[in-house]
């Protein structure tokens, strides 16, 4: 199966601690990297994956706290140190450019580079990339400020050609394309062989949803349902579920009751406040409503 | 003696490296914290040192590329988050203030305490700061864009009096301090009591150099003569000493080399360029000419 594997780089909250550094992902989809956020220590955390830089070529910014972008631009700039050529595509509220563009012109004056910012409206669910194989929409997310989170979905790749009927058949070269999405074929003499008997199903295209900061949101539901991983902040536990409400953060149980509700195949928790020493109490929060739940730490790899 | 100790959080050079954070340093004076520098991952780094986050309320910034102050936003921030009311001083290039301004505006609204910059000349060897027990001043250097070091000097604290000779010819309370300070006391009948009976000399006031980034630069030797610990950069091995020129750096023998001709009692080098997998041969070079030479590494604390 191609690749499509989501590496955590960091996955606390705005307060630093010494077990977690502040919020950044990479998806590998197929060996191409979409990093999600990028807190300060990102490109040192990036560096320690073993994940190829030249491979990234777009950034997604949930929304614009720090610990969600203050990484940017020592990345950008150690890019520019490396002699990258390629462009970098940085999907991000509007006001990001505005507020980085100084510091570029400054810190990357004679880059090798080009840095390209997009301006993303996170109040709607809109496609805001697409390639051969994955499209990128974003998740409309309630924060105190403006904040979406991500959806990645592969495409549906061609189903697979059973060799040996074509060879029975007989079928020319040119009718294959047709049959591997989807249709029967004809025979001369007018025989329809249904397209069941001539190739088996593709892999089913798999699905990615990061979730965070937000609030508890049972709106986003519909649009995550049935996402092979779910990604979803839990700052809190329930018992603190009041502070999560004032800061517009959700829980653990929270958490767990979206992916359950989602019916999504697994669950992985993260953004942790800095309060909880102890965060397997947050998984236990979470797994007693949604078992398959995942406790996000610094390198872990999940493969979809 | 009172507590003068200098803290590495960081000692990369721009590139970073799974082995190194870029520049950091807090150097505590009576509890007292100065930061120098403040490269991506200085506050996680804070952290771990376990300094007092309050102690520190001035930040000196040696020259504005990237890899000393991209951590400066981070900080920042955090501290704001933590509740902070001191005011901050950071003492930099005036361009900083620029730099920075839109984001602090923008990430840091509403924050509990203020931020003051202080544009520092760095052609200039300058007194920048100046408290009852230390001086900061510039130490100009040359390196592709404005760069200055910086000297710490603490002030000679006044001798300590012996009791019993106090005591013995019935001083007055009041005399106390000029004898302190170095004064010989008149007894009623006009009898001169030499100072060096009623004291014992003050601990010798101690100093440290920071010189980083620059070129090899013997000019700076008059100024960081004797100093107790000076840090230097030395970014390259002398085999690489072209490159050191064309970039403005210095190599671990030239380190060594100023070392010696100021006639400091202490060398710790770092900025290590990533090139080098083996820091122990900069080790070496340096000490095969200064041999009381120390490589700075992370979360390494020097006495003096």
């Amino acid at each position: 199966m191609e690749k499509f594997e989501v590496n955590i780089l960091g996955c606390g909250s705005a307060l630093p601690t010494t077990r977690h550094f502040s919020s950044s992902q990479v998806v590998n989809i197929r060996e191409k990297l979409f990093m999600i956020d990028c807190g300060e220590g990102a490109q040192l955390q990036l560096r320690r994956s073993k994940l190829k830089f030249t491979r990234l070529n777009h950034i997604f910014i949930s929304h614009l706290h720090g610990d969600h972008c203050f990484g940017l631009m020592g990345l950008i700039s150690t890019f520019g140190l490396l002699g990258r050529t390629a462009k970098l595509h940085i999907y991000a509220h509007e006001q990001l450019e505005k507020l980085l563009r100084p510091q570029l012109d400054f810190f990357c004056k004679g880059m090798t580079y080009e840095v390209e910012f997009h301006s993303i409206d996170p109040t709607q669910a809109t496609v805001i990339y697409e390639d051969r194989s994955v499209t990128v929409s974003t998740i409309p997310l309630k924060h105190r400020i403006p904040s979406c989170g991500f959806l990645f979905q592969e495409k549906k790749t061609p189903n697979h050609i059973i060799r040996d009927m074509i060879d029975f058949y007989q079928i020319p070269v040119y009718e294959l394309n047709r049959i591997k999405n989807g249709e029967d074929y004809i025979t001369p003499d007018g025989t329809v062989i249904p397209n069941q008997r001539l190739t088996t199903p593709s892999a089913e295209p798999r699905s990615y949803a990061y979730c965070s900061d937000t609030i508890h949101l049972p709106g986003i539901i519909p649009q995550i349902k049935g996402t092979d991983l779910l990604f979803h902040e839990a700052t809190f536990m329930h018992e603190d579920v009041v502070r999560a409400q004032e800061t517009f953060h959700t829980t653990a149980q929270q958490a767990a009751e979206t992916a359950r509700d989602a019916n999504v195949k697994q669950l992985v928790i993260g953004h942790f406040s800095a309060r909880y020493e102890d965060e397997t109490l947050l998984l236990k929060e979470s797994q007693a409503i949604f078992a398959n739940t995942l406790l996000a730490k610094e390198n872990l790899k999940i493969t979809l």
